[in-house]
């Protein structure tokens, strides 16, 4: 085992989409606990869409990363050394550590993790973040009713291919979304419950596809996206329609801000809708239930998940750009060891 | 007493604003009440942003007025014949049937309006649609709490000089609004609780202006007018504010339809906001309660009202084309008889 900590510090605040040189992996002595501490050794990371809004400086909004600090995120591992009897050697905990190979903590900001009830990772994938996202962002903003037509875009993500999973769960139909390729909608449609599913890179008439799947109107969009897919979702919702506001990858990148149809804001008072953005911590206090609910579908068999592993902790900017790209296929997760 | 009906109709779709020559004044013969039926001359019409969306072909929307048919909108009159004993001589209805002379009724569609509560064109006014637009609007959406800065774009118009009494009773503070003359800027802050006003025509910073005004950020947002202003409210926006989408007379009366910057819609994520459309009747089943307490507010001295009345049926789409420009000082409303 190494003696060394690895760690990777946002080296410069990306210009539109991030390169691999905004990164630096510098290398730390490996942390030693201290009195109530123990030593957790990263096991998988999690890369995630918000993430690329943390290296703006922006304010107002989620905590910005700082140049030449560690960079923070979802991560699980195994505790190898401890001075504190409620974290014993051989256990596991999730936390916000991020990417690097190891984290001294005591016991404050991490959670065990159950290796019996699912693979450790789901507790920074369907158990945890983006599926609390999918679970609560879904649920307790879109409100699906049975025969609510539900649209999802970014449907193969992380996140997206768990709400379509949710929302028929819950009698939506149809359930509708967009991705990136056509291998995901035939992964969407074949594993996720949806209904349908296109390709937004090459079915580019929006308003017309959405219009065609979605012929009663939009009740629940699930926003993952923004931009010209949400313009024609917009155009497209049905009376008192909810949009959960859930990311907007399409505008994370962009160098300059882009502009769109004031008409979308126009759409919210002719369909007397509603749109509202979050961040999964406002559910902080129900995760419980979610987690509960999300392992019974998965062990009822109601819900599959999916992830995609890069395997090493030196590709981490490599599976974070990707995974923006659109070229991940289900949750992106990095394994460390 | 006239034995004609004078009916104004739409002559032509207005192409961005409307002109008078968009709108045709026949005669017809005064009708005359069947069985069970009754007269109302109208004594008071009132003219109103919606209409204008009205005027437009747009599927979806309130259902378009049409071409060579009598326009409508709320009315006031009082019953001068009848065949129906539960509406008698003398008595006063106030309905949808909109500008013109007369209106025959079996009493559907009207309800009565008693003199002595308060003067009848009230029932149109501040006990009418835009009172309850205010009352419902305000409250049911904005969900103000009390230190919440509210802001209300169109702040001296029929509602949204209804709407910052109402944050005001509610405890909000500030009260902000913007508004098209600094007499209404002195009006709103002279006799409806408006903490601050300011005239957008003059003051045309509008981000600093809001910032300025509202330095936590705005909680609760009444927005009548869209377009940049609303930019720089979105902009401004508190951690989990609440928008409550009522008009966007800025863009009624555009020939292209404009763009602007899609981070607004961003801002609800980054802020955990959300934004709703709403038209008024959705709130019709609970109008009793709003009715008894605005009226409760009146008696108490705790809220005033404006009217801004031209005297003359011909002179309707004159009064129409006024309110649009923002010429009007409160609730626009056409004295008939």
């Amino acid at each position: 085992m190494s003696e060394v900590n690895r760690v990777f510090t946002l080296a410069a605040r990306p210009v539109g989409f991030p390169k691999e040189s905004d990164f630096n992996l510098i290398e730390e002595p490996k942390p030693a606990p201290g009195d109530g501490e123990f030593l957790v050794r990263t096991k998988y990371l999690s890369v995630d869409p918000y993430m690329r809004g943390r290296m703006n400086e922006q304010p107002g909004y989620a905590a910005s990363f700082e140049i030449g600090k560690a960079i923070n995120g979802g991560a699980v591992g195994e505790i190898i050394e401890s001075n504190n009897d409620k974290f014993a050697v051989g256990g596991f905990v999730h936390g916000n550590w991020g990417w690097q190979d190891y984290h001294v903590s005591d016991g404050s900001g991490v959670l065990p993790v159950d290796p019996d009830l699912a693979p450790i990772q789901t507790s920074i994938g369907v158990l945890g973040m983006p599926g609390m996202t999918a679970y609560f962002g879904f649920l307790d903003i879109c409100k699906p009713k049975p025969g609510d037509c539900a649209f999802v875009s970014g449907a193969a993500g992380a996140v997206g291919h768990l709400v379509g999973q949710i929302a028929k769960i819950h009698g939506c139909d149809p359930v509708v979304g967009s991705c990136g390729s056509d291998e995901k909608v035939e992964y969407l449609t074949q594993h996720c419950g949806y209904d349908a599913a296109f390709n937004y890179k090459t079915d580019t008439n929006y308003m017309a596809k959405v219009h065609e799947l979605c012929p009663k109107g939009v009740d629940c969009y699930f926003d993952n996206v923004g931009g010209k897919l949400t313009d024609a979702v917009f155009a497209n919702l049905a009376l008192f329609a909810r949009v959960s506001i859930c990311g907007l990858i399409s505008q994370y990148n962009l160098k300059q801000p882009e502009t769109g149809p004031r008409t979308s804001y126009m759409m919210l008072l002719i369909r007397q809708a509603s749109a509202q953005g979050f961040m999964v911590p406002q559910f902080s206090k129900k995760f419980p239930e979610g987690i509960r609910q999300m392992a019974e579908w998965f062990k009822e068999g109601k819900m599959n998940y999916r992830e995609d592993i890069m395997d090493g902790l030196e590709h981490t900017p490599r599976a974070f750009i990707r995974m923006l790209n659109g070229e991940n296929k289900g949750k992106q997760l990095v394994k460390v060891s």
